[in-house]
């Protein structure tokens, strides 16, 4: 199966909502920025996937950490870490950023809050990015300040998520607009809320920075998430593969570049900003990517999870790698993320899958995000 | 208990000897450098301890990453990431050195390869140090190639190992000197072999290059050890404490100077080498440590893991931390590293420990490490 044991420590830090989250049954985890990420609960994945497509659920992303850049050079050294322009980013904005070295290749794929125009919080997924940000600073003899806050983020997903969220914090949710956030209040504190998180079924992410009341924050949408049906949960495979959403280490890593990742339009080469790695990309822009993030359809049974890269043929030639697989009840087949090589990227395009079980499954190419495209 | 279900995918990276340790039963993971470390085997913790103390084990420690750093600048950037003191170190030589940011805080502890004078691996305990390194380069503008080679170290540890190592190797092994390496001969090709490795039993860290030959070099091995008793195994947390070996991530973190790691005699702060964080460094030489590592004897049954940080006190005031606990087969006790503030961290000193079981204990400081200074 895709579980195995972990071993826990203090080094695996755990979050705020532990409690709460074993109080529901959690049964797995995964480890992301030296954070334990709660996966699985009494739901089966497929269960999970229907409940988030109808309902509301919460998850613990505590795992999503800070990288808190402030200070007079705060903005030039966020805006060198990114090929997305940030000139006219205000505050109370949130941007997917990819961020790349000096060769163009993908470091980490945050988003960014921009919280001041000297403060910026980058959202991280599962790389240091602080050391990248305090390397850059320290070689660079920048006047930043870069710092690790004590935040750890809660997500509510699903589409019941702004009746539940606005019984909470009142109407105000409502008027928060997609991928900007406000501060709200809780109780007797304030709590950074963004319209965004990790799921295609809308949603919110809850920026914590009081640790000891996390069980409280959760208990409160609990309790009144109830007559939405609410679920605890976690980023959904399924949801995501079919969403189309990039998990970073998985569908790309350092060996990558954002045109591949079909990041172009995050991506500004024409010189009118200034990052760490302009160059290298726009001379891969000149030529295009060679390879680019597709999605794949794939018969057969219930494929098991993508360990490891999983081989793309056409013809007998390899084309391609698939890094995420599950099968989706919505499709009835199994559905993929994966590299396909430049000739072999069209939907539509058919090709047969190397499953780590030993079967070879036939498929086809799809566009990203396959909900749209291929069912309409 | 310690052990929890761990869901695995691509970020989460197998070695390449997943199917050796599976084909041993392995039990439990867990994660270090974005990589599985196999930690439970079909042996309880004590039965594996007395294990590694007499005979030989071997360890997956593919998750012991490597920094690999060349070019024209590599020997100064290296030098700037520790106060460790290279000026003479040869080639061939593994040094231990702490790695501190520009206010001297801990951001790794590394054992140093150098492979020449121009090239080094840091071969890394669990966080990015490949995006710290760049990040200076790149701000420092620094002649320097820095990338993580395709290298997967392999550990033969317990008394034993110099008998099994000649038996696969020849007689060369035993000319390894400690903390020094040699390239050997294995089959068709080289491999770095270092008399080194996280227990105080002895043994070698094996720097696999071919991971498709993973497989072959592990049976190899495991096959020359069934005279000697061969066990697959890992870092034995009982044997860790007592020998006083820290682990990144638990009994330091970013938190914490390499002063109050007991690491003085890794700092060359006299002005005779430049590395960032010097003057920092030298601040807290000047007052000395606040805080300092320690062992720390507590009594009651068997405690639990320690998950996170428990509190220490003397007549009722908290004056430190444990980080790791363990329960003792030999001193029939448990045994603990933790943070001692300065006027409590002298040997025999009587504290409490706050377990997290909610249980209070009567313990004692010790030296480390403890088993050399507690039995003799």
């Amino acid at each position: 199966m895709s579980t195995t044991k972990l071993n826990v420590s203090r080094r695996i830090r755990a979050t705020p909502y532990k409690s709460c989250v074993e109080s529901h049954g959690v049964s797995g985890y995964s480890v992301v920025n030296h954070t334990v990420l709660p996966k699985g609960f009494r739901k089966t994945v497929e269960e999970d996937y229907w409940h988030l497509k109808k309902y509301v659920q919460i998850w613990d992303v505590g795992c999503q950490r800070q990288v808190a850049i402030s200070g007079h050079d705060a903005a030039k050294l966020t805006q060198l870490m990114t090929p997305r322009d940030l000139t006219n980013a205000t505050v109370g904005q949130c941007l997917y950023a990819p961020m790349v070295d000096e060769a163009g290749r993908m470091l980490n794929d945050p988003i960014i809050l921009k919280l001041a125009e000297d403060c910026f919080w980058l959202s991280i997924a599962d790389s240091d990015v602080l050391l990248w940000a305090k390397g850059l600073a320290v070689g660079m003899q920048l006047d930043v300040q870069i710092h690790e806050p004590d935040v750890w983020p809660l997500s509510i997903q699903g589409p019941l998520s702004d009746d539940l969220m606005e019984k909470v914090f009142g109407r105000v949710v409502r008027d928060i607009r997609f991928f900007r956030f406000k501060t709200l209040r809780f109780e007797d504190f304030d709590i950074i809320v963004a319209r965004s998180g990790y799921s295609k079924q809308g949603g919110f992410e809850l920026y914590l920075d009081k640790p000891e009341r996390g069980a409280a924050l959760w208990d409160a949408l609990w309790t009144a998430g109830q007559e939405f049906n609410i679920s605890p949960g976690s980023p959904n495979l399924i949801e995501r593969v079919e969403g189309g959403l990039l998990s970073y280490g998985n569908e790309m890593n350092m060996e990558n570049n954002p045109l591949e990742c079909a990041m172009d339009q995050y991506c500004q080469l024409d010189g009118s900003i200034d990052f760490i790695g302009r160059e290298a990309l726009r001379l891969i822009q000149r030529t295009g990517p060679q390879q680019l993030i597709r999605g794949v359809i794939f018969n057969g049974e219930k494929c098991p999870p993508c360990q490891s890269p999983w081989p793309i043929l056409r013809d007998g030639v390899m084309v391609g790698q698939v890094t995420t697989a599950i099968w989706s009840p919505r499709f009835e087949n199994n559905i993929a993320l994966g590299m396909l090589e430049r000739n072999h990227w069209q939907a539509g395009t058919e090709v047969t899958v190397q499953v780590e079980d030993g079967s070879i499954r036939n498929g086809m190419v799809t566009d990203l995000p396959m909900i749209d495209h291929c069912t309409g």
